[in-house]
């Protein structure tokens, strides 16, 4: 394999020393982008761009060709699993995901199976691999996927939700059933994250949108459980190197010492928890990526530089930290707004690295 | 004024001893009754439903007529203050509530002055005092607020919103602008709540429902501040018995001792924080509101009864706990699922109080 010519992500997450904040933000190849919304234009619906590895490689460089971004993130869609195991996944016109059949019953959980993941998912692996050779060695290329509970709530729903009341109808009505549902699914992810390491991924990031509207216990019991069995069963070495594994629970700033003993290298972060106290929360257990509000790239790119500053303040010195939005860069931010995001990272934080 | 009946709302807020832990529900009079969505269809449209008394009375009372709840709630909308500003308050079918006239700019805010609390804000007091005459000190009322920045979110956004775009927008950019509206919020909200107490609210809830989008910081400079100096400005006392006040901020759990701080006597909790957890936080300083999650209300009456054991469980031995849901109860729930829920906190709340 080609050799790494920028490895700050990597060597971040895992707590050693880099020269300046590493940085890049969640959904960077994304609708803000012009060059992005052509080519979705071309591929003529999303599910298509998912699909085609060519395209997918295509709006998952484009925003490295904007901005010095040190890692590139596999541009798909969370509900890839869910749709590899027969839900149909299909995108209604502005309402986002939905399923043709979803998942209600116990019978309905029975009948799911864990994916080939050559044969089902093989379009993510041949754009992992794609991108891996397009990139050649410029910047480590992150895989992901959507936690166990996140992607049960969907198949439960049978798409987005706001109040989660079927989801969560399952949880405390029907818990063994749930149980059963997020069991195959957690080894769905396992295998799924692992091929995408044996494609390429050099570090893997685990999605958990909807660990946030859980009780404490319910996180516990239903997201972070296994979440930590995902982990545990990763490649945790590839191509002589460590693959760093992230998990990031939105909303889910209270268990943060919880996360920490996951087993995953760095935690998520939202914007609403203070990095520099989150830090002293964890301590050295784990590294951290965040945590600017996606709304600061509203703002002027002064404006923007303020917040940067504040919060590689807030974190302090020494490594560990990989800089990053609180959650996906919105649709309507300006792109040079995110330029200036890029750029003051490294500008403002050499300091906290000398 | 008649004798009040049943105080335990009121005494469990002030954390002096009750018999047994008091309990209401959020949007307690809501469309998950029958007899609510018949008067609402009476009235032809909300706002209507709202601004007469007569009507606002009749639904306020109608869940106790059911339940033996140990709290009226008045009812009406959290827009009204923005309505009687002038903003031109309307719900779209199936959008939730607009305003015709925006707040996006300083000149727009410059133009806002706090309305007349009897002449713009009349009905609202009317209803109140019809809601206390009907009552006859059956139970305590609850008047009611928005939050200065909960507000001003809808009032910038022109209605609902999920990324809080033009709100923040504001905040990052022209903050001095978002102080100017706070300010005049905060003393318009001041000016209801105590009219609202003068017509004879016994205690009042201020929803910073939109508090636990913003970053530590800002939750602090742009919601919290405001929040405490609509406390300071209270009536604290009116016919001879203290007023208290709960101040609720959804998703905010970080900042409880902050909040602990701010003069109010309560504090809602949301579901996702142990409220155990919570009392250990805040110690004796404040009582705490909550937290079931409303979605528990979906499974069957003993898993009810078993979640409500567990939070009675989890608080402990002694007052200062008013059992609630952890936001407002959902249009799909079985009102006999509300019934269970109301009589487990009655019945498995004695021994703590013995």
């Amino acid at each position: 394999m080609t050799e790494l010519k920028n490895d700050r992500f990597l060597r971040a997450l895992l707590r050693e020393p880099v020269d300046v904040t590493p940085v890049w933000m969640m959904r960077q190849a994304g609708r803000y982008l012009p060059e992005y919304r052509a080519t979705r234009e071309k591929a003529g619906d999303f599910l298509t761009l998912c699909k085609t590895p060519e395209l997918a490689t295509e709006v998952t460089i484009q925003p490295l060709e904007r901005f010095p971004l040190d890692a590139a993130i596999l541009f798909s869609d969370i509900l890839t699993i869910p749709d590899a195991m027969g839900l149909g996944l299909y995108f209604a016109e502005g309402e986002g995901p939905r399923f043709e059949k979803p998942v209600r019953t116990a019978a309905d959980v029975a009948k799911l199976g864990v994916p080939d993941m050559q044969q089902d998912l093989g379009y993510v692996m041949d754009a992992v691999r794609l991108i891996r050779k397009t990139l050649a060695g410029r910047v480590p290329l992150i895989g992901f996927s959507g936690s166990p509970w996140t992607l049960a709530t969907y198949m439960i729903e049978g798409g987005s939700s706001k109040e989660f009341a079927r989801a969560k109808g399952m949880l405390y009505e029907e818990p063994a059933t749930l149980h059963q549902l997020l069991d195959v699914l957690a080894r769905a992810v396992t295998d799924y994250l692992n091929a995408q390491i044996a494609a390429g991924a050099q570090a893997v990031m685990i999605f958990d949108t909807w660990g946030g509207v859980l009780t404490t216990r319910d996180y516990a019991a239903f997201s972070l459980a296994y979440m930590r069995r995902i982990i545990d069963g990763l490649t945790r070495e590839h191509e002589g190197r460590k693959v760093p594994v992230i998990l990031f629970s939105k909303g889910g700033c209270q268990w943060l010492e919880a996360q920490a003993d996951s087993g995953a290298d760095a935690l998520g972060l939202d914007w609403t928890l203070d990095i520099g106290r989150a830090r002293a929360r964890v301590g050295d257990r784990v590294a951290l990526q965040g945590n600017m509000d996606p709304c600061v790239l509203y703002a002027s790119p002064e404006r923007i530089r303020e917040e940067v500053a504040f919060i590689l303040e807030s974190y302090g010195k020494g490594s560990g930290h990989v800089f990053n939005l609180g959650h996906g860069i919105h649709q309507h931010v300006k792109p040079e707004h995110a330029a200036a995001f890029v750029e003051a990272v490294h500008e403002l934080s050499a300091p906290y690295h000398a």
